[in-house]
């Protein structure tokens, strides 16, 4: 019958209307926690200038950065691009608007980003985040740091996750506080770019990957021994201790490891978190405190939830010092993997509280009344108004809706009607 | 302090986060509504590739399709876009996904679209539509639109307008019909271009723009007494039939309007709608039912809902046919008006119910505990842990929050807290 090609573009999610219903259901439960947390809701266009989105973008992001041209415009002047994330237009956002806005700015945004990734089964090329940030004017307490993981961690409990998740937390000054010791700064950037990959690969690729950049066998062992401390706080904090190395970056960063821990730890003892040193993050906006988010025996997803500390985000657009913590959940892949790979069962919900099926045309206005009372007391209800026979219309009611109303010229004349479960056939008896 | 331009482009709207909360209740109360009454909802991706969006585009809105290219790719090769309104997509969707659907499909979108149009005050690039489409399999009733334009002023009905609004309707087929008894089919679209714009310019102009296609002085009458015929339905019925003209279109339009609003009074007899032949909606996609709607005594706001039948909008990518009815609220441009034109008074409401104030750090742990146990009953709650003096504490707390809670030793050893209320003063003693 197709007389075109009408698959959406590759990398593009594209769901019916049951599944759009329970993302949809997903997405607000993320959202509710995060208000409830006293966060502020903004959007910013999903268009920005490219100077801003490239001020911090680089690598492979900026090639996968999508540019917008007007069609009767020249091409080569894309001067406007798709957002690729949600913390460079936040910002943007704040900078323009800081003499409106009440510090520390507590703020959430959800929506859909954009990255021309290479076309991958569960890689998006426009994807949901729901990210939630602090921004601090000049300073910004370390307890937010632990503020948001909590928040974040309150809202993947709202989740249908097969398992409990962990939260893995570090710090990075006590890598950049390491590599000082070891006069090892200059190779800064590779150093952390292996161990951010460590586990992707296995303990040998690691090491030889560090042994390539020539930083002497006793170094190597250093790192090694380094990454390999993860467990509870007390005995991540002891072992970091008993490394003794001086200097401000690593003990800066054991304390704020402690800090940020021991909050968790007493105000919300439910949320299970480890420290874990591997764990580094890749972006070099980030400063201090670093997490990831794994769910218990899904290792093999992947971190499911993740952010931390940037002391000078804005610092591109302002000499106003701006330091911010933030994270986010990629809930686009996170539902694809959810549902696509049997991993929980979502659940599927009929889309329809009552379908009121007036049997012939002078019982449509009756219908509509009936169906408007039942929609003020908070039902979602159809009435079909197809002109076909009352089997069709069944069917239908079947295929979408939780009960039905055979609505007749006996049910407009008496005044009541029977409300039919459409699961187990029973039925009831009601006045309108 | 700025070191960059910092100001979206310009065309897109960026809220503060108090009128963003604002816009938030104004589009979740929209979407309830069509929720409730039985649509399902769907989300398309905002990138399509052109040919599809260009199926059915044309004239200005080619013009005004922003193409999206990957930063390393050619810029000449753009064959995608994003898209400009949710009719188009859809048309793509119900192609792609027909067997996996229910017929009629009731599909809400509620997203943004994009237009590169000419930069004014009030007109977005960026903006949310809420779109409404009854989609039927060969047939579809003319009841569905009477249900979408009943289903469209519910949600009205839920915003703040100042006051209330009239829907005018009207039946494309008339004017049709009124054309081929003319003999005048030949000018059909410029006679119809007139007509669309007639209520944007003086009569005189009408007129004179008539003559200028020099269809002789009878008709132009003829057009012009078709074109004033406007108001109640028995009258207008009358009106239109007293015409005698002859033909299928010109009575099958005359029917449907009639069976629109007829039940359009039956089952929604608090809906104000009268008949205006004037309307005729530009989109040659219309194929019989048209509406607008306006805000009585402010008509200078032009249409904020409308939409119409159309028998044939995914021709172009099958040879089912697949009739639909739909219509539209362009929340973007009817938020702007109401705010920056103060046509409406925007509550502004304190994004949080409560503030939790720890005197010092040691309170930290035992504050989020209260904390979680308010967000567990609902409340929206904020910590403040700013290594800021009281004051400053609670200068914070007065801008965002209803009330304040300040939780020092005294809260944490005797298990309770004074919960104050930051307008009236007024304070309770609460347990925890």
């Amino acid at each position: 019958m197709k007389k075109f090609n009408t698959a959406p573009i590759s990398g593009m999610q594209e769901l019916l209307p049951a599944l759009q219903a329970e993302f949809n259901r997903l997405k607000s439960a993320i959202f509710e926690v995060f208000l409830a947390h006293g966060f502020q809701n903004i959007e910013t266009p999903t268009i920005d200038r490219t100077e801003i989105l490239f001020a911090k973008a680089g690598g492979d992001t900026e090639k996968q950065i999508y540019r917008v041209v007007k069609t009767d415009e020249c091409t080569d002047t894309a001067d406007q691009a798709l957002r690729f994330d949600h913390t460079v237009p936040l910002a943007r956002y704040v900078v323009e608007h800081m003499s409106d806005l009440v510090f520390p700015f507590k703020v959430t945004q959800v929506g859909r980003n954009f990255r021309g990734e290479r076309a991958q089964k569960g890689r998006f090329r426009e994807f949901y985040q729901c990210d939630v940030d602090v921004i601090g004017w000049n300073t910004l307490s370390i307890a937010y740091d632990a503020e948001i993981i909590a928040t974040l961690a309150e809202a993947l409990s709202k989740l249908p996750l097969p398992n409990s998740f962990v939260v893995r937390i570090s710090n990075r000054k006590l890598l950049v506080g390491l590599l000082e010791n070891l006069n090892l700064e200059e190779k800064s950037k590779d150093i952390f770019n292996v161990i951010d990959h460590a586990e992707k690969v296995s303990p040998e690729e690691t090491r030889s990957a560090l042994q390539e950049l020539q930083i002497g066998t006793a170094n190597v062992d250093k790192l090694i021994n380094f990454i390999s401390i993860n467990g509870k706080r007390n005995e991540v904090i002891d072992k970091l201790k008993s490394l003794r190395f001086s200097g401000e970056a690593f003990n800066q960063g054991i304390n704020e490891l402690n800090q940020v821990m021991q909050l968790l730890e007493d105000g919300y003892p439910t949320i299970k978190i480890v420290a874990d040193t591997k764990i580094v993050r890749g972006l070099d906006y980030y400063t201090g405190t670093v997490f990831e988010t794994n769910v218990i025996d899904y290792e093999w997803i992947g971190s499911i939830c993740s952010g931390g500390r940037y002391e000078n985000l804005a610092a591109h657009y302002t000499k106003q010092s701006l330091p911010g913590v933030g994270g986010s959940i990629g809930l686009t892949r996170l539902f694809y993997i959810l549902q696509e790979c049997n991993v929980a069962l979502l659940e599927d919900v009929k889309p329809i509280d009552i379908c009121v099926i007036p049997v012939s045309l002078s019982e449509y206005a009756d219908s509509l009344i009936v169906a408007n009372r039942l929609r003020q007391e908070g039902k979602l209800v159809d009435v079909v108004m197809t002109d076909k026979k009352l089997g069709d219309k069944m069917r239908y009611a079947s295929r979408l809706a939780n009960y039905a109303i055979i609505f007749g010229e006996k049910e407009a004349k008496e005044h009541s009607y029977r409300l039919r479960n459409l699961s187990t056939g029973e039925e009831t008896v009601e006045k309108w």
